[in-house]
């Protein structure tokens, strides 16, 4: 076999040593790839080959070795009130989000409800006004779907004029996804019986923000659900412990956490959490609202920020692709700052809604880069440059960020935010 | 909008209130489900609305409220050694098993590695001898599948005389699912040079009971996997930190954990681990070795053991359903015991070696019934009633338990084990 990477060519992709995904990386290319090193027979016993390990637990946590694997803060934690925690995604894999690391957005703290107290009130333009306990919800027929919850303001820190030189977790964390059970709200909504003058819904928490959004009644008739399960397990209490209002490919804050009352109307209520906040400001100076859907959006994750090149040679590009329009359809990547792009390869399944995995093989010659990722969704749209997603708004303006980002690589391998 | 749920029968599938998939179920059919009341307008506020909520954090937890959902212990816990705890499946959703509670089976403890210190060898009947360091691992291409693990021993209680009254996660909770992330091993045995003499595999583990399985190099050259993230964060210690072999449809003691060492060999090693356990008494006195994959198998875990009917009326049937083959095909419900049957809904994606959530909507009249499930995967293989599969095996024999699961349920609607 092989044993030089530069003796057998791959096929390449597009400029800068971006590899057909078609290649298959063994043999000769990889050889470059990890120092592995050629091996005595036999290893000495390692310490903990030696004594009992511990014993085992109820609930398990992760290795004390990776105890700072955890969410981010852009301030500091331990304040109750508003804020967020920032799923570390430069530092995951694959596409589920472990329930200890999905991002956290509050507006008043994390409430401490009783489940055996907690009920769902169904009014407004119904028939029947109606109110469930989780016990009557868990009653019903479940659904289970593997979905993405993103923060409208995921991301919204590249609407500065200058790069923030972060972590993909700090700059883009605001994005979660997880297998979510529960029950369809239209099913809900039709026991109630809604009326024919109703349009809206307005969805309640039963937090002490008490945040309010007003969502189109099509939305809840459509996929959206009450959640009450998380990963497998009851939704975390940071997630909306008992139950939470799951609506796959809308803005974050309308996934209403603690979910108390949906109140059927005939118009949105303008609420303060949709008109404070989660709005967004145009260049003429209006604000536009209800511009619910999040867009396509990918980010390079290896490599990023503060994990720089060790050497040129093999490395595999991966990253994170979503769209609220339903799957991605692709995802390309450019080694050149955008002037040549190679198709990666989608890990499947591809979801609806979901985090999609890509990956692609390059091997990096030494010289300074920019590495750019652009999804398209099934409904044909894709990424902007940021220099053109900016014109869209007023300056400043940071809600539904979805341009391309950037990565610049110098010759020492050092990688750093770049805007396009 | 019907509100009595006689006024308009379903569809039904099967004898005793089986419904037709097909059903949609709204309305008149489920009034009868939800106690849901009548409800006044607006709900005095809950006392968590009145002041702020706690803080964020930075790696979360479950709800207090939820702190009984745990892995369940046929031992004590806190004893380090030997043993296994169980996954909670009747407590559970979906099919993504949180990674707290992934079953654990020890055969000497959780082993606390050092991942810097930690070394993966490939020796044995290659070219060239290779060691891995996690950080090596770490440059190769990944890829990520979501893959269940069962335990060779799950449900082997069911080879007594007669049924264990326990609930669904005591008697089957040896099985896990999770999104695995990790370098395929046949890329790293590529690059060692398998000789053209290798027929098997020796996978050890770093723990200190060396635990040693002999794997077909058919196999680890299939789709074996050196797994190193489990749903998106690094494999748990109990799982295996910082890496294990992943065999997908292979009992789950192949699934090497704390894996050190590969040698790559002619014949099988007949380690302690496959000779003095998870070997198969037949009835003739002899010992089945290497029967490796993982039957198909179902298990209704709604309703189940410990969880009583609420009367008669609308339910919904639903459970997990695998098969080390490949994809599960199709689960079938009875509730006469077995002489008629219905098509359960498959909730997809149904992904291959992968835990399968099957549900199915039944009106229960109040008589008493005996409620199976049976699963037929990909490969066209079925699950047998327990009276033919203990037929197979010498009395007493509990590997590769993959009998149908029966509960009986009396007027009364309390829910039993029962056997067929």
């Amino acid at each position: 076999m092989d044993k030089h990477p530069d003796e057998r060519l791959p096929e390449f992709a597009a400029a800068n040593g971006l590899i057909h995904r078609r290649e298959l990386l063994v043999g000769g290319l990889l050889a470059s790839v990890a120092p592995a090193i050629a091996a005595q027979e036999g290893l000495s016993p390692p310490p903990w080959t030696l004594a009992p390990g511990r014993p085992m637990s109820g609930y398990g946590m992760p290795s004390e070795w990776r105890k700072t694997v955890q969410r981010g803060f852009t301030l500091p934690p331990g304040r109750p009130g508003t804020g967020a925690s920032r799923t570390p995604l430069h530092l995951l894999e694959g596409t589920i989000t472990p329930n200890g690391l999905h991002f956290e957005r509050h507006h008043n703290g994390v409430p401490d409800i009783d489940p055996a107290r907690h009920q769902l009130l169904i009014h407004g333009l119904v028939d029947r006004p109606l109110t469930f306990t989780l016990d009557d919800l868990l009653r019903y027929p479940l659904q289970s779907h593997i979905r993405f919850i993103e923060c409208a303001g995921n991301s919204g820190g590249a609407a500065a004029p200058n790069p923030t030189q972060a972590d993909a977790g700090t700059l883009h964390g605001l994005v979660s996804c997880a297998q979510w059970t529960g029950v369809p709200l239209a099913v809900l909504l039709q026991e109630a019986g809604v009326r024919s003058t109703a349009r809206w819904v307005i969805a309640e928490g039963a937090d002490s923000a008490l945040l309010s959004r007003s969502i189109p009644l099509a939305k809840c008739l459509d996929d959206a659900m009450i959640a009450l399960y998380q990963n497998g397990e009851a939704v975390r209490p940071e997630q909306g412990f008992p139950m939470r209002l799951l609506l796959p490919g809308f803005q974050g804050n309308t996934n209403i956490k603690w979910l108390r009352r949906l109140r059927v109307t005939d118009a949105p209520a303008h609420t303060k959490d949709e008109t404070s906040k989660y709005s967004e400001l145009m260049p003429d100076g209006r604000a536009r609202q209800f511009m619910l859907e999040m867009g396509p959006k990918s980010v390079i994750l290896k490599p990023s920020f503060g994990m720089n090149m060790q050497g040129r040679g093999f490395y595999e590009i991966s990253g994170i692709a979503w769209s609220g329009a339903g799957r991605v359809r692709g995802v390309e990547i450019s080694a050149d700052g955008g002037r040549t792009w190679a198709q990666a390869l989608l890990e499947g399944p591809v979801l609806p809604k979901a985090l999609t995995r890509f990956r692609l093989a390059w091997r990096w010659d030494g010289s300074p880069v920019r590495l750019l990722s652009r999804a398209t969704d099934e409904a044909g749209s894709m990424q902007p440059p940021r220099s053109e997603w900016v014109k869209q708004y007023a300056p400043g303006q940071g809600y539904h960020y979805n341009a391309m980002q950037a990565w610049d690589i110098d010759t020492a391998g050092k990688v750093t935010n770049a805007y396009t």
